[in-house]
């Protein structure tokens, strides 16, 4: 008998028919002589609707009711769920995030687990339950209602199935798996049957999508298995794991994108300390969250900076840039809002120092040009024209070996 | 300065407009130099869409899950409120009913307040802030969500106006008042400056819709003056006050009515003791909430036993008891499922003996014959034909000078 953690995201969820097949399935699991407790998120395009609502009624943006009220969404889809439950015969009881034990900051919108007490969940347990809880919730220490941001109903399962010793986090969703590339961009991309926590993080950090990167930190920091898996077709996805002898260690696993990046160049810009603080602490103010930096070699005492950030951002970015180009002492500011960044993600990387020439050589091939570089152990970036995105994931999928 | 409870109802708050409307309308009160605490119910339709999504999913009704369901309804009705009055320059904060301090038994669908606890709604009333409260809602002791019932939220509003010492509970709703009969039925209908609790509960237990019965015995029980008023006219409405010599003693000051009953009788039953609690138990038991009963005179040894229930309830009312005809010794069971009752209320009918004999008279000068009576100090009911109510409810209206 094993004890699962199963996440259902909101499309998993998304109206009564898939509703009944998700308490089918549920109930299959626990014939097989399972525990299982459930996560569950808003249903369909809910969380966007009352957003919209939001927008309709009022130009206030209040963190404290912005969770009060996207919350709701995630404990009217617990309610329906453990009722479908029930129909299977199973007894079921849901939980608000607060009821479910989740002690917050009080970050509204983005709130952090500050505590997660779960005896109630282990009584209900205890009782032939199977409880179910509203994803991505909590409560304060002022009792008020806390969200844990888009994404975070994985960050809910990965911390509940860590505090009950759960033997699996399951993050059911609509994809069947984790993928060497995005299958839309590179038909031939195929399903991992494992990747590591460190290869996970870093593809969520430059462009896969699913799972939330911090349920994968979260998940790795307390070396929870998780296995990613579709709600449509049921079959066996993608295990996430602690790197082990049975992975196998390519050079390179994947390739991500992202097509959301603008690039900035400050250029001649005084090149003593401080003037990057100044810069970036510019942006920092306004929100932005920066991706990729790249100071080029200094030239006869001046020095040129190149970043990327996200599409939203970026005219506010160049902006501010330009306003601030007094105070950095720098010449010129230039912007390219058409910006996209690919990336190769594989742990054996680390011990294979041709890779990074290897995806140089390919991209050059496919007369793509590179405009900004940037690395870790077990990941290289490039930054390039949006329009030469799709032909450089397709490039580097087939140079590195992924293809199907 | 005064303490104002205002309470807001679904259509009050139906969409995005509306929920701007009120908020300008609680800036205006607050600017005048009021303090005011806000309920507010699920907005329009929303509660029915629930239910609806409920009966989509599954069949089951599990009361706390219903309860859970249907409360995200209020939740997300208040956040976005408190929005609209941040808009309005005002400091609001929306309150679930566990946060406003609502403890209630774990009575699902129909909960009753068991305490409650308003520390909380003090000290933002303290700090400036307008507290907006989730109607009709609270938790169990058990921390399990509860739901008060439809017409919820005005007794929410009652007993907040109670335990905070308000000066008046002002509801809000689609009507611009207590009338002496419909509108839709007596064009000549009056809007009553005044009506006591008593006379209002009279009316509300024989069909008046406004407010919900169970806030009127509330506001009656701690003498919590109520404004029932309008959301979209804004006009004064009615109040409600213990009665006192400002009041008109009026023998009638309303005609109510009841479209939805059905009549059952029992004929042919032995006089003796017990049977009338066989009968009754058995209904009872199956939840069937039984409103007018009349037992007439006994005839050698039998009896007839004549009893209404609510329309939906009739069919398996009629075959309860014609499946308990042995048990009870009857001869027979009739049932009409086409009955109506019209009741008159007004408190100066204790002391004006012939106001009884009047109403029966003008219905028979109409020719509408009477199927059933039944009185109380204050009321006299009769049970007639449904055909024949629109005719009845406007005679009697003429009849007791109602007319405007």
């Amino acid at each position: 008998m094993a004890l699962i953690v199963q996440k259902f995201g909101g499309t998993s969820v998304g109206d009564a028919g898939r509703i009944r097949e998700v308490a089918e399935q549920v109930a299959r699991t626990v014939a097989r002589g399972n525990q299982v407790v459930l996560v569950v998120s808003a249903m369909g395009k809910e969380t966007d609707e009352l957003l919209r609502l939001a927008a309709d009624v009022a130009r206030s943006r209040d963190g404290r009711e912005m969770d009060m009220l996207i919350t709701s969404g995630e404990v009217k889809a617990v309610a329906v769920v453990a009722m479908a439950l029930h129909d299977q015969g199973l007894r079921a009881e849901s939980f608000t995030g607060g009821q479910a034990g989740f002690v917050t900051d009080a970050n509204h919108q983005n709130a952090k687990i500050a505590d997660l007490r779960v005896d109630r969940l282990r009584q209900a347990l205890a009782e032939g339950k199977v409880p179910v809880v509203a994803g991505a919730q909590g409560l304060s220490d002022h009792g008020d209602v806390t969200f844990l941001g888009r994404g975070g109903s994985d960050t809910t399962a990965v911390a509940l199935a860590h505090a009950l010793g759960a033997d699996v986090c399951e993050l059911y969703t609509d994809v069947s798996g984790v993928f060497s590339a995005d299958p839309r961009l590179v038909p031939v991309a195929r399903k991992m049957a494992t990747v590591s926590f460190d290869e996970l993080l870093e593809m969520t950090a430059t462009g896969c999508p699913k799972p939330a990167m911090r349920s994968v930190e979260f998940a790795r920091s307390y070396n929870v298995p998780l296995h990613v898996r579709s709600a449509f077709t049921w079959e066996p996805g993608t295990w996430v794991k602690m790197e082990d002898d049975t992975m196998e260690q390519a050079s390179v696993i994947a390739v991500t994108h992202d097509t959301s990046d603008g690039k900035i160049t400050v250029s001649g810009l005084a090149d003593r300390p401080g003037v990057a603080g100044t810069l970036f602490r510019t942006l920092a103010d306004r929100g932005v969250n920066v991706d990729m930096i790249v100071q080029n070699v200094s030239n006869g005492g001046l020095t040129d900076i190149s970043f990327t950030v996200p599409s939203e951002n970026f005219d506010a970015s160049l902006e501010a840039t330009r306003a601030a180009l007094g105070d950095l002492g720098a010449r010129e500011v230039t912007g390219d809002a058409d910006m996209a960044k690919v990336s190769i993600v594989g742990s054996g990387m680390k011990t294979d120092p041709g890779v990074a020439a290897r995806m140089f050589e390919a991209l050059a091939t496919a007369g793509i040009n590179i405009e900004m570089i940037s690395t870790s152990p077990i990941r290289t970036s490039c930054v390039i024209r949006r329009g030469q995105l799709e032909a450089a994931v397709g490039t580097l999928h087939t140079a590195f070996g992924l293809d199907v």
